[in-house]
């Protein structure tokens, strides 16, 4: 692997859409217990379930600790790969390289400078250097070359490609405090065209009401195909999540990608009924620095936006509620060609994200 | 991965010869403060050098702890590959997989048991979990299926195969008492037969003097072509080597190889003058459950006759004696198609091995 300095953009390399066809995609197994329930098992057994679904349609490479490899390799399917990796928690979308492509069909990995969702100012947990080192470790299992972009801190969850030169980001995540507070909004830009091979970001002002990473954008809005997106959205007007998703859509509706098209915008409603932590929840879950991580009756960041879209699939968050249903229609809709999995989210929403944020896909290459 | 519970003779699959074409080899990254002097700086530098000198002509992927990983990663050169691996130690030759391949060109390997040369009997060391878990990591590192034959004691050092029916072993290692000692010489050969597809054993009587592995092959005897060995040797009736050189030097004279060939036999002197452990180099040693793992003027199991074979190249240690010489140039004739690579390997040795003992190759597959 080599670790290269240059620039992706200038070397030809871009980041394809989610919906390209992938090789495979990374995840890493859970096991802090102060973010996973109960010891993690039932978020292991949802793990499994996400993994055996992915695997399906692509390779699935589930990263775990040395202390629980026989565990995971016992649970998983033989068609996914188990390989050995250290890190901090299991947000794979967060830590694993970001893979960028070029016309010859190369792939490289980009490694970013990790600092848990916000470093000393509004991180989640400390340390987190296990984790900061994941994507380069990542780049060389997979026998790619790397990027050095650790001098940027950016999360993988907090960025969208359409594959043809548009990236989508929310305001309130990468402009915050805890990110990069010495760039500016137009450095921030150039920083993500040159990096993702891209010519234009379109920036969201907010994501998810109480998404702690500072508001993700993968968790409100995503592309479903070039020109397409799907919103997060509520119609209750009372809903602290309204005004959050209506300057949203105020933005996609008078917004153009890079290509000049106006964005078709679907909308997503979120639970009827909040997912909240119950008591019990929050007593299976071990403090941090003698802190609880989680209080009972807390609204936790539910969206069926955080999907993730495989070769042959898209496996959609579940939360028991009214809106599960209409959701995997919308889906549906957009993704014709996929089978449409629901997948029960409340053990992996518990950790602080979803489908999403627990996945990183691997474009395929020549 | 697939675990497998067949049989590979029956599934068409042998262990090719180490001078058949590889994919790469395997390496792990020393770290060990009682295998490896003055905490495993020189050590790291030789292993470098070997990797280095591999990865011009094949693959080399370094396993590497989490904790030793940025070092490793900033010593190595950018075309090896390094991933994370717990071990307990450095041994790839011990305790990665034994590959093997089918007549399709597909490879998979074999994850024996592993209990650090002997177990509670006279193993080298207190637990072996983590080596004893890397085989069957590696194999879902190299994607390839993996037969569970743990409950068959082997180490890959104890084992040659020529790639045509023949595998070459030492009844000191094979039937001591710390390894399989429920089983007979006769079902020892068959089950190595039977793994390695292979239709006869060459029993050699004994290894190297002093060789803590209980006399392992990979240090006394090599295959060098179909029908060719090289093995260590002394013309110094007084020298405690000798009588075990001798042993074997007239097996093989009787021998005839599963085709029938005779073996023709190639002598490769060992240090005229024997390496011996300074009182330095023990001080430079941590201690093992309170006892010195060395003790100065121990002679080491030095022979030129654990070299590894790489695609290109042959990497040939020397110990700075006036046989040093004279082992290149013998190893030159026998391989004159590959770069003969002499390396310094005293700080190899130290360890209690040598370069045969810190590589396991992987066969080309399709």
């Amino acid at each position: 692997m080599r670790i290269l300095s240059t620039i992706p953009r200038t070397d030809g390399f871009y980041m394809p859409a989610e919906f390209s066809v992938h090789y495979g995609c990374i995840m890493i197994w859970p096991e802090r217990h102060d973010s996973w329930q109960n010891g993690a098992y039932a978020a292991r057994r949802a793990f499994v379930k996400i993994a055996s679904a992915i695997s399906r349609s692509e390779k699935l490479i589930m990263l775990v600790s040395s202390a629980q490899y026989e565990t995971a390799r016992a649970m998983l399917p033989p068609e996914v790969r188990v390989v050995e990796c250290s890190s901090d928690d299991a947000w794979a979308r967060d830590t694993a390289p970001t893979f960028v492509k070029n016309m010859d069909g190369e792939v490289r990995g980009i490694d970013w400078g990790f600092n848990a969702w916000g470093g000393l100012y509004d991180g989640l947990y400390f340390p987190w250097d296990r984790d900061n080192h994941i994507a380069r470790k990542v780049c060389d299992l997979m026998d790619v070359d790397c990027y050095d972009c650790r001098d940027f801190i950016l999360e993988g969850g907090s960025i969208h490609s359409d594959g043809e030169g548009t990236i989508m980001a929310t305001e309130s995540c990468l402009l915050s405090e805890g990110r990069n507070p010495n760039l500016t909004k137009a450095q921030i830009e150039e920083k993500l065209c040159l990096c993702l091979g891209a010519e234009k970001v379109i920036w969201l002002p907010r994501g998810i009401y109480g998404d702690e990473t500072n508001e993700h954008v993968d968790n409100i809005c995503a592309f479903t195909a070039p020109g397409e997106v799907v919103l997060a959205w509520t119609d209750d007007e009372n809903d602290p999540q309204y005004s959050l998703s209506k300057a949203c859509l105020d933005l996609l509706e008078r917004e153009s990608d890079a290509k000049g098209r106006k964005i078709k915008v679907r909308l997503l409603h979120i639970p009827k009924k909040p997912v909240c932590m119950t008591e019990e929840e929050c007593e299976g879950l071990d403090l941090m620095d003698g802190e609880p991580t989680r209080t009972p009756g807390e609204r936790l960041a539910a969206s069926y936006v955080n999907f993730y879209i495989a070769n042959g699939a898209v496996l959609v968050p579940q939360f028991g509620d009214e809106m599960d249903k209409p959701a995997l229609e919308t889906l549906g809709e957009c993704f014709p060609e996929r089978e449409i999995v629901p997948i029960p989210a409340r053990d992996i929403i518990i950790g602080g994200g979803n489908i999403h944020c627990i996945t990183q896909q691997i474009p395929m290459w020549r």
